[in-house]
């Protein structure tokens, strides 16, 4: 399987030393992915032959950019050029996109697909904007699109509701899906911090990013949101119906008045006939009150009743750990595929 | 797809009654699968064109035996002699087993893969003590051999850890596996009630077996232990060599003592260099720490760091859902083989 990267942030790069482990489940599994092309934002490197995941790394961090890795491999393609151009089975859509028009990730996914490629984002932009469509595109074009990174990073949170919804019944659903905000609240709730020193905190800590209004308006899980109820739970709701309120007006006051009540605020998404992201206070003693960046999802189902699935919500390795989980998903389709494809081949032949 | 079952307790009525919800997966799927005979204690009922799940339920509830539900059907077959001689695709193996010798089940479970049958066990005997033989005697037979529900009921214990393991390292897995003793650990501590007189109301609320010592001794716990090891962390550990201390010895006077400290005793299971169930006092605020009759699983691995799955143990509706997920899977398993096999006719026929 050959690999192009567009972008090049902390989970292409924890990748790229997953990847590099002896003991990751590709090698396990006996194959063994070559990395062809790397995008970042000041240009590419590029070798059809594979590039050295070492080298890679040792040059984007010398030179801010991975284009001087190889002098061979320097080249001036634009993703969407890039995307077409390089040989490659596998698309890995790993560069920033604006969450309100989930633009270049769409176009670099559907392009993608349109070419035959395999595609893994860890942007929410596409499929939480685009997912039928892509989806559709994905089949017409009998390659996958998959996306298990875009919520809860390393934590398994699409495939255990998934996998739930097949066989149960699913009531209800309540999450924390943004750790950034989880943390700011716990700090003002711990400290009675203010919240501009919190969310200097947490960007201190690089948890958050800079332009941090998408945690704090409450956009990003809100995303998230449409993502689970969408792909995990086969409904159709757009980012729009949702009834979104962010932390902004969350105040001190507030949060320190409730915590004399004995109870948090959180910002909990929640999904029953409605679909809704709010700031809410919480008993202290619910299994739903979990600090630090954590995230969380607990499901109501008619059968099983409640079960709950804690964990780190983003992070370049675990968020590298999805992209594996993808690249074995499809590596087991390609198997599917490659049998067909030989059974055809000798009836034709004979 | 056509059933036959072994074993007529709580999981076999769940299941029936799942099944004939109109809503659930395997009908979505277009896939309708027949109950061709049911084997209980006293008997059973078969018809080659499909038993009516409500006359089965309505017959075992009046009679306390299936074997009164259908003139035409009551027979007089051993299970060993039903699952050769019944024409059935599944064998559904939910017959009480004996855990020190997995016995009937392994039987049960060994004759119908030789016989060309797929198997889905509740069972954790056979999945405990022989896992290794009775996978690859399923491989040699191109059969499926599943037991999903033999960990957490409906709670996705083994699909959660295998999934975890194939694309990250597990460090260490903490777990509370048994919800019998769980409960029971809770009445010592809130009531301070004595290990005798909490026993007795698990029993009265139907949670524990009349023979409880399965649960007391942490034999129960060790073989779900077992088979998590086995088959989702692709360890080789037999049940004999675990650290195995059930909660026989623990005292009211210890768990109130350790009250005062601010812990509560659990049965803790965990696996790390060594595999040991034990009695341990935990700190209450530890995620660990839940009550009632729920299990809960740790995972602490090298990159996504900690993560912790939560939810009922058993009852039988949440384990039915289990074979509901066992089902589909085989379902897939058998659409990929009989694509295969029709292309291989084809080129026969050519």
């Amino acid at each position: 399987m050959r690999l192009l990267l567009i972008g090049f942030g902390n989970v292409g790069k924890a990748l790229l030393r997953l990847l590099t482990d002896d003991r990751n489940p590709l090698s396990r599994s006996g194959s063994k992915p070559q990395i062809v092309a790397v995008l970042d934002r000041k240009g590419g490197a590029i070798d059809p032959a594979g590039l050295d995941s070492a080298e890679l790394l040792r040059t984007d961090e010398s030179e801010g950019t991975v284009a001087a890795a190889l002098e061979v491999g320097q080249f001036g393609l634009s993703p969407l050029a890039a995307i077409k151009e390089v040989e490659a089975e596998i698309v890995l859509e790993l560069a920033p996109t604006n969450p309100a028009t989930g633009e270049p990730g769409i176009s670099h996914v559907e392009t993608a697909l349109r070419n035959g490629r395999d595609v893994i984002t860890t942007n929410k932009g596409p499929p939480a904007l685009a997912m039928r469509p892509l989806q559709r595109l994905a089949r017409l074009n009998n390659v996958e699109f998959r996306f298990s990174g875009t919520v809860g990073g390393g934590t398994p949170i699409l495939e255990f509701i998934k996998r739930t919804a097949k066989v149960d019944r699913v009531l209800s659903l309540r999450a924390i899906l943004n750790g950034t905000t989880n943390y700011i609240l716990a700090q003002m709730y711990d400290f009675e911090t203010s919240m501009e020193e919190a969310l200097k905190q947490v960007q201190r800590l690089g948890y958050a990013e800079k332009d941090s209004s998408l945690d704090i308006l409450g956009i990003d899980p809100a995303l998230k949101l449409t993502i689970i109820a969408n792909y995990a739970l086969d409904r159709e709701i757009a980012p729009n119906e949702f009834h979104l309120t962010g932390i902004n007006n969350v105040t001190l006051e507030e949060v320190t008045r409730y915590k004399r009540e004995g109870r948090k605020t959180k910002l909990i998404c929640s999904i029953d006939k409605e679909a809704t992201v709010s700031p809410q206070p919480i008993e202290v003693s619910q299994p739903i009150c979990v600090d630090g960046s954590l995230n969380l999802v607990q499901l109501k189902t008619e059968y099983t009743r409640e079960m709950t699935l804690v964990g780190p919500g983003a992070g370049g390795y675990p968020t590298a750990t999805a992209i594996l989980n993808d690249l074995l998903a499809i590596e087991k389709e390609r198997h599917a595929k490659d049998t067909l494809t030989a059974e055809i081949t000798r009836i034709r032949a004979h």
